[in-house]
């Protein structure tokens, strides 16, 4: 009918402007159609190699970190993290070791020929932590913390950004777009799985929001079974399906003893276990967009 | 406190009694170690090879049907889908051909050689339904519609059970169990997404209850890429994540024609697309357990 | 700008096709501007006054469903629900006393005068529980198992349908247009909480899905103050809250001895609390539309 | 087993500790039984009557924040808000008017007699906010930027602490605790709905969130209308829920010409509409706990 034909009008014409809108967006794939790569002291992400990072989740020693250091650079991994800033629900539980935490980063850093990733939680801290670390990742409880974002986007540093708790695609997509509009396109995207109401896992790993991610933005993205899981025995086949689906590389927690491991004791691997799971995917061949 | 401390006791008593409970329940991994193989026409699902199930949304003619049936064939496929009892949102949209869906079914079956798979949604209807398909579809919506369950529980069928739409993994298991419990152990389970407040994807694929499934029970599970994503673009990478992270199998709508459907025309595909979906998808392996 | 008007106008008008479709629904207030009042043995729902349900969540036996209707007809209460045909998430836990339990709550009606709900759950149940009952309820369970709409819709009894557990409000709508359209217009609409991550309560009371419920319908709405929250501490809070924000009536558990109930144990009132309770709620005005 | 066995008396025991570590948290009413009254300019928050906050939602003009807050002063409010540094989805978005919003804010509250409340989301600009406002509000995006939580907790002001998008109610309270931990304890509590699937409203208001967090803490909570259902309609009947269900007070956006509003024009209300607003839920009477 006649109705039909203008409404199916009408809605085009709001698709179209809404993709106007899109395409205006820095991050956007309409704006920039190669894929951005992110350099890492050499290191390449989103080039078409799997890049990925490990470390533990917070940094408790230079023994513990120079420890895990070693079997990430033994597996072929340049790519080390560890939280210096910690993001805890409760006040009493430990802060991480702060300044202390990203010198001991930088320390291992230097002495395995590595690059650092590590949380900064105030925007005050970026300048400083620019000295000390390769790339500052953004956690998901500040993933909409706009002064942080700014502050990142106004450095020369890559940013690793994580999705929010609960955070939609469009969401994540403009929180990476506070970073750009400020001068700094070196972003990797990291989902790392969403609050759902099931609780088999710590979150739901939304693993289709990686090719939405790759579709609708010119970024890598990565994927971070540890969170978005929550479970050891989840680390490898979520990883698999990470990589399957097109992830630029995966990022997973590893702690030389993680029963005693100061926070996320559950979930990180140990050295072992770690080894494993990186023979594992490394089977694997990444995906040719 | 002494009485806090005997309270604590008896919780976790019961803990270890539920333990028990699902160490008891016959789908459970812990009751029987091997693997469930359910037999199709002599198709086997779950025992290692991928097999997948495609076919229209909706039965809308012997042509219509034929013609997806013919191009799956070629492809290899032997199992067909089609709806006949169409359970939808609102009652006057198209609500299915019924049993005359299930003939057509039934017919292109048999001139193919193939299996048919078809949602029913009244108990009353599984007695006649067996004379015409192979494996009974149990909905997301009816996954607690207990009395479907038990009906289908109580024939020689393969049922096909897909997750609800906001069911957990653990209401998921026991809905299985209601089937296996009437003595029918031909189960294979479907994760089809679940409903989250991200509305870029139809529901959200919750791709980590795959190894859940298989590890926690003995039953194959298949991954309905369609319906998870409703997005024709995502079909193919999320069935690359399913088949890497351990899935039996893929499910997914194809149409000659999906403009013209008469449901979910914008997540079928056309044959075509399914020809490179299947090409594409026959390059992965099947994770060995 | 000219564009921006030809959008606005673009979706004024997408909007009033929207509206015409809510408006051919027969459950729609546009459809019909007076409240339906459902009428149960001479009781008024949806009339102004506040009509509440109570009664144990299962049938147990005939003496414990007799204590407590002696219970709710003392506090003036006309309406006492009880199950007979209980969904369970596990096929070994208590499935309710079946048409036994149908005839005990008969019997007690009959004596004490008053109406009962309970559920039913098979299509083909609904013909004979019609003799035994004064209101079929669909539990949520079953909200979108159309088959057992269109027979509750095809018999001359009051319905109390339940919102599924993660339906939308516009999918709980259609879900009451089935039974509407076919010639069934005692329809109750009853919130019970939907399924989020938040797990303080067992499910979370979407308390401004009543007004919208009494704007976009002509129907009553109820509120299940036991499902959605779980918990005894909070019936009374939120039953007040539902009856400030518009409900025509309550519906919450209570059971002589929650301790040794069969079902849902941690939610139900024993009788002195729902004393206490029903002269709290007494104290509130219903709200006047 | 004993092993098992011994397990879950480990597992019991970490309960107890936990419970004893929420005992132990300053917030909680197990740590102090009496409520605690937040005062501001001599305006009491929790002793019993009501008190409620509102404004617009960003501050754009003097004239416009003048003429609000008459028309909130006419109704006997005292507490004015009004947004100076908005947190917007897109970094193109008006971002507010920073400090000279602030300037504007104090102005008028000088002027009025009345008290102000603001966001702050940066913890470098605490220590000048505090010179300008009365109330420091921590948004819904931060409620976990702890840096912000210690920045609130450490200087002489009261703090209205929204819960987070999709926070748990203990994750809410545990970011109070940072304020608290730091010598802050004049903490409102403002629930503002969580992010669920349904989309009928902006938000899902958890209106059982309300009588938890007064029987879990002993802070005064209050009710964000506005945010948590995006919809004018829905702002006077969930106030009135929120009141009867135990609110300390509502919160609500006010603009003299929503149509033209800098930001969520679609749900602040314009004055008349505000004066019926407060005309209505005026004839509540608070909750006596």
């Amino acid at each position: 009918t006649v109705v039909q034909l203008f409404k199916e009008i009408f809605k085009a014409s709001l698709e179209l402007q809404e993709d106007d809108h899109r395409k205006a967006l820095l991050v956007s794939r309409k704006n920039k159609a190669e894929d951005t790569v992110v350099t890492i002291k050499g290191e390449k992400v989103g080039a078409g190699d799997l890049t990925h990072v490990f470390g533990p989740c917070a940094v408790e020693s230079y023994e513990q970190v120079k420890e895990v250091a070693q079997a990430v650079k033994k597996q072929g991994g340049k790519l080390l993290r560890g939280g210096a800033y910690k993001p805890r629900t409760s006040p009493y539980d430990f802060q991480g070791l702060g300044l202390e935490g990203l010198k001991i980063l930088k320390q291992v850093a230097d002495e395995e020929g590595m690059a650092v990733i590590s949380e900064i939680v105030n925007p005050a801290d970026i300048e400083t932590a620019v000295d000390y670390i390769d790339v500052i990742q953004i956690g998901a409880r500040n993933m909409q913390n706009f002064e942080l974002l700014k502050a990142a986007g106004s450095v020369k540093k890559p940013v690793l950004l994580k999705r929010g708790m609960s955070a939609t695609i469009s969401e994540f997509i403009n929180a990476a777009e506070y970073i750009i509009s400020r001068g700094n396109d070196q972003i990797i995207l990291c989902e790392r799985g969403i609050r759902t109401y099931e609780k088999a896992t710590r979150n739901t790993l939304d693993i289709s929001a990686v090719p939405i991610l790759k579709q609708e933005t010119h970024l890598p993205v990565m994927v971070d079974v540890t969170h978005s899981t929550g479970r050891r025995d989840l680390l490898l086949p979520t990883a698999k399906a990470a990589i399957a689906i097109g992830a630029d590389g995966i990022m997973a927690e590893v702690h030389p003893d993680p029963a005693v491991a100061l926070s996320d004791s559950a979930q990180q691997m140990d050295i072992p276990t770690f080894e494993k799971f990186i023979e594992e995917i490394n089977k694997q061949q990444p995906v040719k967009a």
